[in-house]
């Protein structure tokens, strides 16, 4: 019976806030590959990383050694106005699935970016400002890292220009709104602000764009503009270390009761939520100090864990951006429609495909169909309308949790609720009239991307 | 410096929830004037509300003598989804301001629904479920309460029809979709499905609908449908005493600190809000315990409670519900396409308006640019993209500040942050490209609507 006294949420202090993120790399023997110079196929320098990201932040990238990099104060009292996140015990979900599995999820929707793309905005926006820049440019495709760098820049007076690919643009105008709200400039693209852009415009005048062109548009303005550097969302290593204030809440309020998991799942897309979840998890399990199954979730449509293949690769289709090694489906890789926008991302974080290599965790993939029953089922008995990306960690736990009913084990399930889909309703509505579909790609599609990787780094 | 002591946000924890809800009226010398039967012109019973509205709802509306009634267990396990709320102290705003004043607001808005509106839906749909009804009706138009209410009754596994005025169900798509993910049926009104929709649309068969037209078709549905009542989210004595959870959670975080308010805002549509927030504190000052600026704060272009007559009259423009005696511009009176729909009603809460009628309270009124420009800086520095109507309070309580800048006075303001704006971004697009206007009704207009109000109860 002292399980009741676990509330439904569990909420830390400001002063139980991180005061420093947790830096995995530093406890992973074998460290993530580093990424290379296209044209040379060498591994990337400080210097020649530069003038694309900022100072700190190149530092932050190449650091695979040291364990704990401080959070300036300026940042932590940011994070305040959204953070400490709430832990929250699923008792409601147990009692619809009739499970003696014990679920808890990390709620990072409860900002207005609706989604833990706040944590790495926000310090990449810092870091920006105190290097003395005028702005950022970035792409966003759902929108999720557009909104949050927007209010990120608007916080710290920094110039924010958002490449957002036509198709989204011209129907998601409400994310548009959001960031215009925070003074960002919103740009379809591909557009004729930039060179790349009016050339592509030339070849395909009727393009409604993709995210490898908004890609490849935000580094040219960032490049040639002085004062400027291009940001990102996922994938880079510099995000996971932000994102691992995620995880080390998490573990905070589990130690503060006593809890610990047996299963932590994660949504995987680059990796950027999964990542800072795990982060203080992995990082006992590599030291040997606790055991943890961690599972990444992906959409079936676009499964780079459970399907491709660990190499280097491009991280845009664009081909212009630095070589990564990852699970990987082929940058010329097209996923289908699937709604989970943030999912829909060819290869994944270099720091988790070595952890996915090197077996440390598992990976599975889901239906999107499966994955709105989970969403609706959450909703209905937890009260948040979940992110389409959340909820194929929902699925995950709920068919976890399902098999400890079979099983009777009483296990202690973690999962990531990274957002709300307060943006997602066309996806929703597509469900509620039973019109959803599900794409699964075939060995065929996957083989003729893959057989095109770059030819470098083997 | 003890000031730097106090948290960004103040979470209470469950066991500092309230297991009561604060009745207003117990504590007022002149009571709110009771509901009239149009008909006769006398007090509505007990018996003639039963058909209209479950039991327990009809005691808790008649009731002005007790000052606790009990929340019961099952409420307050679903008000643990998304309560306590937490008071914040807008740090960041008191800073942009550069105003002495301190700024504190209790922001309702971190639940699916959006707004305050759940802590009602709740409440109503257990006492629906305790009756043994199959299911409730209401009208909706904005959606907020609509989709409060759908996920009151998916919770209790109730039946929920929604009458959602025509123009918003084709325009609010999103909102729909959340209430049909939340299993309820959703009609746009006025439909084939009631004999007044039947009669509405053989008159005006282009008509896009109104709320006074959804009310009727609900009604109608809830009294001719064994199994069935109608609910309403605002204006009633009832909604007042479930919103009271606001103001008691804000008393206790305050007093957790040994906070006292100077001044305490809220916006003003029907009242719930506005009527929830100030209980304890307009308690304490009807006891003569305490005294508090209390500031109600409606659109200039629906101005009630500022240009409106204290008088009885109808709640709905339909004319078929009870008489209340009100600050109202009178049924016929049709506000301009404000952007804050809950803020568009004629009429106010009678229990406000008997407070304001005495002099417990005040009233002001602002425009709706400034209204945005108040949400725009509120969101840019908060983080917190605002609803409409929350935003009439976010510039009142700005305007306060201000005063204080130039007075140097260091006074504690308080107000409502109702809900969040996500749904809301026609409005929010209207105003960053310059287009939003505003309109305040001539005194000739309010005169001829307000010669129409009923000759009864005078």
């Amino acid at each position: 019976m002292a399980e009741t006294k676990i509330p439904y949420k569990i909420y830390l202090s400001e002063d139980d806030m991180p005061k420093a993120w947790y830096n995995l790399r530093a406890d992973m023997k074998n460290k993530p590959a580093p990424l290379l110079n296209p044209g040379t196929g060498k591994p990337l320098t400080a210097e020649e990383l530069s003038p694309i990201f900022c100072e700190e932040l190149v530092a932050q990238e190449l650091d695979d050694t040291t364990a704990y990099i401080e959070i300036p104060e300026e940042i932590r009292n940011f994070y305040k106005m959204f953070r400490p996140s709430p832990l929250v015990r699923a008792y409601c979900l147990e009692e619809k699935l009739g499970t003696p599995a014990k679920i808890y999820y990390k709620f990072e929707g409860n900002n207005t970016s609706g989604s833990h793309k706040l944590n790495s905005a926000i310090a990449q926006a810092y870091y920006a400002k105190k290097q003395g820049l005028k702005g950022v440019t970035t792409e966003t495709g759902a929108g999720q890292w557009g909104t949050a760098l927007s209010m990120a820049c608007s916080y710290f007076g920094l110039d924010c220009k958002v490449y957002m690919v036509k198709v989204s643009y011209e129907q998601k105008p409400f994310r548009r709104e959001v960031m215009r709200t925070y003074g960002a400039s919103v740009v379809p693209s591909p557009s004729e602000t930039t060179e790349v852009g009016k050339k592509i415009l030339a070849e395909f005048p009727g393009t409604t764009g993709s995210l490898g062109c908004a890609i490849s548009e935000a580094v040219e303005v960032a490049t040639k503009n002085p004062g400027y550097r291009y940001v990102l969302g996922s994938v880079l290593n510099q995000v996971l270390l932000h994102q691992s204030v995620i995880g080390l809440e998490t573990k905070t309020a589990l130690d503060k009761y006593g809890i610990k998991p047996d299963i932590i799942i994660g949504c995987a897309g680059g990796g950027s939520n999964l990542g800072g979840l795990i982060a203080p998890f992995m990082g006992e399990k590599l030291r040997g100090e606790a055991d943890y199954r961690i599972i990444a979730v992906e959409p079936a449509s676009c499964p780079s864990f459970t399907r491709g293949t660990f190499a280097y690769d491009f991280c845009d289709t664009g081909m212009i951006c630095p070589l990564a090694k990852m699970y990987t489906l082929g940058s010329s890789f097209i996923p289908s429609a699937n709604h989970a926008g943030g999912l829909r991302f060819h290869g994944m974080s270099s720091t988790l495909s070595q952890l996915y290599h090197d077996g440390y965790m598992e990976a599975t993939s889901v239906e999107q169909t499966s994955v709105f029953e989970a969403a609706e089922m959450f909703a209905r008995v937890e009260g948040i309308l979940p992110a389409p990306e959340s909820s194929h960690a929902i699925r995950a736990a709920i068919d976890e949790a399902l098999k400890c009913k079979e099983t009777g084990e009483e296990k202690t399930i973690v999962f990531g609720l990274t957002g709300t889909g307060y943006f997602d309703l066309v996806a929703y509505q597509k469900f509620n009239d039973g019109e959803m579909s599900d794409y699964i790609p075939t060995d065929e599609e996957i083989a003729a991307s893959v057989a095109k990787l770059p030819k470098v780094g083997e």
